[in-house]
């Protein structure tokens, strides 16, 4: 696209009185190109039965066209209409609760070939009034899709079959694999498939949760098979694609593989959503971009974002600006905000949109006429805006899973601790105040060689496969860095059954055997400081490896903490428990140092900074101020500005409260 | 009534033996005049279906009658017989969590004809044993009545004929009104209603939690009109009001509105429940007792209040007499305890009553022998005690039940924070302290013309008339005093689509667009201190309105917190956020002093000061100290002494700890 | 047993490959001389219903029965193949949350003939194929059985009947007993009988939670009598009794009378987890054992106990060793783990057994193999170790089930606060660091003469016939303790309508009829220091006790806190609130003191000194370093050295970190 994308969900179906011509006019003050409608709607575009009326979605692209803003169709079905729910109580989700009661979105199977009927049907008829339309410029399948739970008789029939498929009918091989023969868990012959929904065991869960996530990925393949029937070819299909949810977007989206549900897009699309005011940091804006944008190593659509959102996040002047321009460094092709106009009813009455109830212009609308009239004038330069980055942290879906049924701080007493993602985060983070900049990969990631490092936070199901690649990978001299939880357990969720991490404590030079929750234990080896183990500790032992950093209490001193290996031609790092982020940048900072890895900049959060390449070949730059104070940056190449206050003779950048500023280099 | 009414609930049913004749003469030497019996014990009284055993209620009535002791018959209607459930298992509600199971009172479908048909049967029984009776003063229509989450088909089918009825059989206005068009909500045909109990649409959610509660108001109505069968002219009909339940009488009931149902009434009664010993303040009383009174503008019974309850209440020295004293002070025509002798088992074994499970004399039993005695002498002085008070907070269920679908703190992460009841206590216990008396009213009242000052408590839904009335109430000379969340949303809990406050902009000469969680925002414009904002404030923004307070914060300073605005003949105050209570008191001395409201004395909390008018039209004032510490108090007025200690000569009053004193004015 | 049992649980069943022939091995380098096999291995012995496979337990018992290894078979009996629950759904239990689903271990209805008939089965085809072997020295029926919630109608049928039977067919004295008149419960026609799942009656409740109790006896009663069929004279039975769990081995436990289930058993069994690294006290061992030990007045086995456990367990040098002589020293025939080696899948894949996931050598198993020689060395001199302890803690069921219903900290807003077994560990830790040994005796135990003092803690429920036989062990001379909350209810749970403690005032002369939650009280009495009234107070009034402590506060100084009281010939202690433990260890000094009671030896925790008696007469005295400080410490006898460093000639021993000693005294 040439064109920075600035746009917002647009429902007229919700509107309290006709606005649509104000709207748009509005829209257009604002430098607004594009908008989103349709998902959701269901009850409207088909009030009963075979009833179609689209007559909201085609006023819309009427006004829409006139006005030159582009429109993003979405498929009406993450919601479901009341008369299919009367007529067949079915197509709701049977969860591990029972079946559902109709009211909120998302709670249908997505199965059920009732629900699939329909579905197909209203999707059809939109994208016949749709597709052929000028303004429209791709579609959106679904929204937000999850497998809601579902595990309804059919839903585990389907998984029996998968689990016979996968081990070619042979039960003693499931069992063997399960670990099922414990508490008399075993299955002796397929019929006596007990109902899944009520085990403990770890692996058979976890797999089912695995057969789960298939099927939101079968799922958007087949609506996109349906969309791409009526598609242009200029038209693109994406999906909304979110993360796990703590009341903002935190981390890898435990219910959706991302990377494998991305196939079936032209173009990767997310929302993310964020505290703002004192806790604006940027981090979830770069996370959910480092993680979308290397699906598909390339660009990516904000789908949403928010506006003024909840009360707690109405943020203060110059944070709208600045969270656009983050979203920009990141890779996305534009912002979009969820949604246009506060709603007057339901759910999300509060989650407020561009306008508030009131419909006039307000703070935060007139800081997007800022935005939207810049994003005009920078398009030229910003459209195509590339990474290369040199590191790589790789997730998966079935660590997440697994360290769910197995809390990385589980205790006797039933309490789970920490998470997946926040080791993920941990890294994560650290990285980013760093302004080192990384791509998000998924474990099935075949292309890891690009990387000068590659960074393993608790990948604790890894399959041989996986850890023989990483293996060749520091043997042709990469560097790979992993936490603790790494490489415990196969892709059954078993336990290997020899050292440690498995395959790769030779790459590592060490093993354990043992492991606790850390108490007084501070570690030693930092310059100045040491800080306290927190939440899990490996008592490495050495095979090899150096020892960096050793835990100093009196019954765990005589194990290491953190060790370093030359193995081949790479180098191997790792970190067997967790500690204080800013230690953990200190040693970042060694290692990827020693590895010729460096930030662009010298600046550290609360400045961040961050690079590329345009569609020109240019390199831009984006100085992002994530606080109230002001900053005066030096900068040691020469460059021209293109964005914000910068003196070029005396190569000085200069940012306001929450401000940015962007350049480009040369 | 003449004489000070002072008792408690006794319950022949639960005697561990026969204890009959010397409970009568306890309750003798101890004062009482008066019990209450017969509600909750059916299973007693009709055994087997169809087959009635009044003995213990006989019994009673006749150990009273020669005793010379009142009796207030409850019907037994609020807990059913096993009988009843066993052979009719639907009289159980089903709740949003499914079906009930025998046990707990207050379970069964108020509406169930099974469940009415039995009910009347057992009334009308036990009318024709008691209602002939001279010691029956009166009658309780069941207890503490709620709807008790009752949403089974039957009663979701009346709540469909009634929308159908509300919107005159036009599904587009109640898809409108409600917004059902959000997330595929829309009802397109009657008979796709879905099962209301899964919705997500606070205005679907709010309209059905009216509907149960309009229940409540219809189920009592059919229950005076059964016993208006029997009841003399000079017995009356009353009913045990609740309020919000944390562990004690707190606020608002959120299940009934008391209001409508107090027409059912020839008298209100009421249960206050409160903690005590260095907890106790007397606040709930006074409140409790503010709004009981305001419903029928009248005495009213205290049908409950704890002897000493669970342990943690176990009263200090004189805090009995002085809770006895406080209710009198609101308007109550005397109190009866919940309950005469601690139960030996079942549910509220540790709800224990005047006398403990060993059921002689204790130490709680000796002070209530000094308060019957001293109630016998003073009825005479104290027995029409009238209130004419000049501040009204006006409440309604409608804003309390909006305010927990959309709660002031609500977030994204799904915490809802503070309650409606939290706001109007911040409100009412700031007056309470600095002893300016108020009556509490309902939104539906029609009177307000005569108080001097209306304040409204985050009264988040207001439909049009009411605040057209509220701006005629200011335009003619009223002070309007609203806190944040006034007039957001209408009727239907669906946002206005204008200015905020809705209507009432003009009247305070203020507007927002804004409002946020505030995070070390301190206020500016008290001569001394700078509170912090807590909770919730809005960015006002002035239309003519004085800013009286503004915010400290980097970014919200240039928005109003507090501010004045003459209009008409009136003058309207805002209060935007939240803040320490001592501040607000400040305020309301501005704000009221300034219109002619003053306390009836200077002091302050911990010493209570309520004033008001008898039968023969003399001014009457009681002195509570809610302290340990003795008290000496000025008295500016010529007095005599009605009880306590006090020295007219030099117009002083003396307190010891947990005292009281009744002084007649003039 | 001659030799000191050292083991674990072994389950061929679960190895990731066949390790057999490598694990004997390290068992005999371990010096481990026991495993227990079979239990919960139903799904492996019968693949298919009627299809039996004894291969995992024949191969093991033969290759144990060559290495001379001991082997206990368990009954396989609490986990339940898929086949049985897919064919016969109804065998799981029906509980107060409905029907389970299958997945976990003991969901079974217990009482359910289809289990029954297949548990039956399943025990005699084990019996047959193992109870003639050599090495089979006794089995453990079934595992940590209890009643899991099992309420269906066929229980609850069962329930009726036993009432009918317990009442005469008097349904009057069951409603009296009960107290159902309260709320309309009356039942007044057995076929009524409503689901009791739902009471709200405690009575009713704790009557059929004793009912359920009574399910497990029977339950064992019936396996006993199965295994009796073919058990060998040489062969013990047993059954592994568990606590009250609060994620270790808490205090007595809920759900199971263990004196009642003792009856069925030849040998006492147990299993016992704990805290370790800086909370290993020692304390759940010894509370543990001295109730097991006092069920049959005998010696007992450790079947299960953590070697590594969860990863906050992990024991720190010389632990598990200390652990080990913990259990000797409290009376254990020896030590088991659970369990042999960590599994690689499912549950408990972090409940880690002496082998790590590597199953290579680690740092437990090699302080196993010392502790397993030591054993065997110290057999002649350790064993048939045996007690003659002079106080009794007396503890019951029904105590701890009626405060689960009336919470002793229970409020007006549904919290329930400490439990009758903090109460209970209250007095033992006390006790336990104080080096006074003492049995834990059921109020059923009928030889209580034995004991000097006897300990009531919260021995809430008390029937007439106990609270008799109390006063008479006083009036001969006994001392008697109790704590609050003693002999309020009969055991019906019915609250005692007179002078509590009922029956007992008159022992302790002292009453009361007020009781409170403490709030800034403090105790006045002890020599120096006042602390905190904590949790609960009752307001003690003198009938000629001695007030040993008094309540510091306002309100309640009249009252008693601590009483001492002589009758006939023994002195009455009550103890009316509770209080820091260093306190009530003082309190103890005194009491116990004036009795002739004292510990073995002056030392007190972290120092832990444990006596007795073995086989061959000879007074054995542990001593046991709960910390890291070394110590030397004094012994006042002559004595020779068992284990550990000792200094004879200077009557020294000497106990490095964690570390043990054992002397024969004389």
């Amino acid at each position: 696209m040439k064109e920075l994308l600035y746009g917002a969900a647009y429902y007229d179906e919700y509107m309290p009185y006709d606005r649509l011509e104000k709207d748009v006019a509005m829209m257009k003050k604002a430098g607004i190109n594009t908008i989103r409608i349709a998902e959701s709607t269901w009850s409207t575009c088909e009030p009963q039965e075979g009833v179609f009326d689209f007559s909201h979605v085609t006023r819309v692209m009427d006004a829409m066209e006139e006005a030159g803003i582009n429109v993003i169709i979405g498929t009406p079905t993450y919601a479901v209409p009341t008369w299919m729910v009367k007529a067949y109580p079915d197509v709701l989700a049977e969860t591990v609760k029972g079946r559902g009661i109709y009211g909120a979105r998302q709670i249908m199977d997505i199965t059920h070939p009732v629900y699939r009927y329909y579905a197909e049907r209203v999707i059809r008829k939109l994208m016949e009034v749709s597709a052929h339309r000028k303004c429209v410029i791709g579609f959106q399948l679904d929204n937000e899709t999850k497998y809601y739970g579902t595990a309804g008789k059919n839903v585990q029939l389907g998984f029996v079959k998968y689990l016979r498929e996968k081990f070619n009918n042979d039960l003693n091989a499931l069992n063997h694999e399960f670990g099922l023969d414990y508490w008399s868990n075993r299955i002796n012959a397929w019929e006596d498939f007990p109902d899944v929904r009520g085990t403990i065991n770890g692996s058979l869960g976890a797999e089912f949760e695995k057969y789960q996530r298939s099927l939101v990925e079968e799922f958007l393949g087949w609506q996109a098979e349906i969309v791409s029937e009526y598609k242009r070819e200029d038209q693109f299909i994406t999906h909304n694609l979110d993360f796990e949810w703590r009341g903002y977007s935190y981390g890898v989206q435990p219910d959706v593989d991302h990377f494998k549900c991305a196939k079936h897009l032209t173009l990767a699309g997310v929302d993310i959503y964020h505290p703002t005011q004192d806790t604006l940091t940027g981090a979830e804006i770069a996370f959910g971009g480092d993680l979308i944008r290397s699906l598909k190593n390339d660009n990516y659509l904000v789908l949403e974002t928010e506006a003024q959102g909840y009360p707690g996040w109405t943020p203060y002047d110059g944070q709208l600006r600045l969270q656009a321009y983050s979203h920009l460094a990141a890779g996305a092709l534009g912002v979009m905000y969820w949604h246009w106009h506060s709603i007057h009813n339901s759910f999300e009455t509060y989650w407020r949109g561009l306008l508030s109830h009131d419909m006039e212009e307000n703070a935060v609308y007139r800081e997007a006429c800022i935005i939207g009239n810049e994003f005009r004038k920078l398009s030229p330069v910003l459209s195509g805006f590339k990474k290369n980055n040199k590191v790589a942290i790789m997730v998966n879906n079935e660590s997440l899973t697994a360290l769910k049924w197995f809390g990385i701080e589980a205790d006797a007493a039933g309490n789970n601790g920490i998470r997946y993602n926040d080791v993920v985060r941990w890294i994560y983070d650290a990285l980013y105040k760093m302004n080192i900049e990384c791509d998000i990969i998924y474990s099935e990631s075949t292309d890891i060689e690009k990387y000068k490092a590659v960074i393993l936070p608790a990948m604790y199901v890894a399959d041989e496969k996986l850890l023989k690649c990483l293996k060749d990978y520091t043997m042709h001299g990469g560097t790979l860095i992993a936490t603790f939880k790494t490489a415990f357990a196969n892709e059954n969720v078993k336990v290997y059954p020899d050292r440690q991490p498995h395959i790769l404590n030779e790459v590592f030079g060490i093993y354990y055997q043992q492991f606790t929750f850390p108490k007084n234990v501070t570690l030693t080896g930092f310059e100045s400081g040491a800080p306290e183990a927190e939440h899990f500790m490996e008592l490495l032992m050495s095979e090899g490896a150096e020892t960096v950093l050793a835990y100093q209490h009196s019954n765990w001193k005589k194990y290491a903490a953190v060790t370093r290996h030359a193995y081949g031609k790479g180098e191997a790092w790792y970190i067997g428990c967790m500690f204080e982020e800013k230690y953990l940048q200190q040693l970042f900072v060694r290692i990827l140092g020693e590895n010729g890895i460096h930030a662009a900049a010298p600046e550290q959060f609360p400045v961040i900074v961050r690079e590329g390449i345009n569609e020109k070949g240019e390199n831009i730059r984006f100085y992002l101020n994530y606080a109230w104070e002001e900053q005066i940056i030096k900068v040691s190449e020469k460059f021209s500005t293109v964005l914000g206050t910068a003196d070029e003779e005396h190569r000085e950048v200069s940012l306001g409260s929450w401000d940015v500023c962007i350049i480009k280099i040369g």
